[in-house]
C-alpha cells in the first residue's frame, strides 16, 4: 500500500531543497510550526489540504506539483 | 482572502456529478461517513490530503484534478 504521507514529504523536500531554502525558513514562510514541518517533510503526518496549499503558496509553487501522480 | 476548502468541495462535487454517482455513493467508495463527506463538498472542514486522495482513487482520477489552480 502506497504511503501518500511519506510521498507529499519528499516532493515538499524535494521542491524545498530546489528552492535552497532551509526547513526552518519554510516552516517560518508558510506559518507552520518547525517541528511540525520536520514531521511533514518526513510523511509523519496526516498533512490537511490548508497546511499543503500554504506550503506551496510559501514556495510560490502550485499545490499541484505537491500531490504525488 | 480565498476559500480553498470550498474550491476543493466544488471539484469534489463537480467530478462526482460528471460520473453520475450520488454523494452517498462516493461516500461509500471512499469509506468516508456520508455526512462528513456532505461537509467536506460545501467546504466547511479542513480536509486532509489521505482522504482527497481516497475520494479521487475512488472516482478513478487523479487527486491533481481536486486541487484547485
Amino acid at each position: 500500500m502506497r504511503n501518500i504521507a511519506k510521498e507529499v514529504g519528499a516532493l515538499i523536500r524535494s521542491h524545498r531543497k530546489a528552492l535552497g531554502i532551509s526547513q526552518e525558513a519554510l516552516a517560518a514562510r508558510s506559518q507552520i510550526d518547525r517541528s511540525y514541518m520536520g514531521r511533514i517533510e518526513r510523511g509523519e503526518v496526516n498533512v490537511t489540504l490548508k497546511a499543503l496549499w500554504d506550503i506551496a503558496a510559501s514556495m510560490e509553487i502550485s499545490a499541484k506539483l505537491l500531490i504525488p501522480e
